[in-house]
């Protein structure tokens, strides 16, 4: 019998992520209070601090979640080359900034309640990008050339992307080849002089 | 007889900043009390809220000073082409990071106490570094692609920088050869688009 059960406080749980999302998108963390979020939620604080024991905890949960999501939607397709696998996955990251910018802008650039704890998160994140291509390359044991290049490239993909949720100029594909030519050359100038 | 007492204005609030900068770089806005910022700078409360208005008001100077100073050490020297000028505005912008580097990356990566003001601090500065780009450049109307390939560079150049200023793995001249690369770069494709 504890299986349902299970399932549906998962369920609640998941629900009570999305609106999170939504709402730390729309205000400020400070701006924010607990009472707020458990009337927009329809239940009782009690019931919200006994998923997330605190407003904070709730909010690392939010920024968890958007973290897992980003790593699912960009996760590398098998079987396809270096630059086929990277370019689905900048489609699925441009997808999910285009649906999902609100929120993740507002944890990207920062926000009262953005410390260490929300940092390590992000840089997880960004971590994983790289280790991804690096995996996707063979290269296991990077130059600081190479290993830099990543890194920057990642915060290039994050502040073009930024800007383009604001302004949506370009079509996705060009938004996607814009990041991946960018690769491309990186990645070709760290190998010349290695 | 004015003169002088707002020379000795102007010196104690540099002063101040500079002690600011220093703090804030230690200690995240929420940890430090008005009390202590007087204390470490040795006047009074009603003296430091004389010079800033209020603890915010101290903070956000301080970010403008920072501003200031990196505009400052970037700014572009006459005479020189375009990528003989930004080099030379880089290995500014990577001494400033290696001197410097504590306060830029806490404002940088966010904390708790940056939101939209100080946001806007930064963002004019990184516009700045996209506007001196196109000035060089002679382009007043950029294409999308490379308006998005500037602001983009302008966040791999930060992204870079503050990897390198914890872990300064390569020589001055070689991170500020691999910036310079990728704005080449960026700049060749851009311009073949269009």
């Amino acid at each position: 019998m504890a299986a349902p059960k299970r399932l549906s406080v998962d369920a609640r749980r998941a629900q009570l992520l999305d609106l999170g999302m939504r709402l730390f998108s729309e205000r400020a963390y400070d701006e924010l209070s607990t009472d707020e979020i458990a009337k927009a939620a329809s239940i009782s604080k009690g019931l919200l601090f006994h998923y997330f024991s605190s407003k904070r905890g709730f909010y690392v949960a939010t920024i968890e979640e958007m973290a897992r999501r980003v790593a699912e939607v960009t996760a590398p397709e098998p079987g396809l080359d270096l630059m086929e696998t990277v370019r689905r996955s900048l489609l699925g990251y441009v997808r999910f900034v285009r649906s999902d910018g609100a929120i993740y802008r507002s944890l990207v650039r920062g926000g009262v309640g953005v410390d260490g704890q929300v940092h390590q998160i992000l840089e997880t994140v960004r971590g994983l990008s790289v280790q991804r291509v690096l995996e996707q390359m063979d290269v296991a044991d990077p130059s600081e050339t190479l290993r830099l290049s990543l890194v920057g490239w990642v915060g290039f993909c994050e502040t073009v992307c930024l800007q383009w949720y604001d302004r949506p100029s370009l079509t996705e594909e060009a938004l996607v080849q814009l990041l991946l030519d960018t690769l491309s050359a990186l990645i070709t100038r760290a190998l010349e002089e290695a």
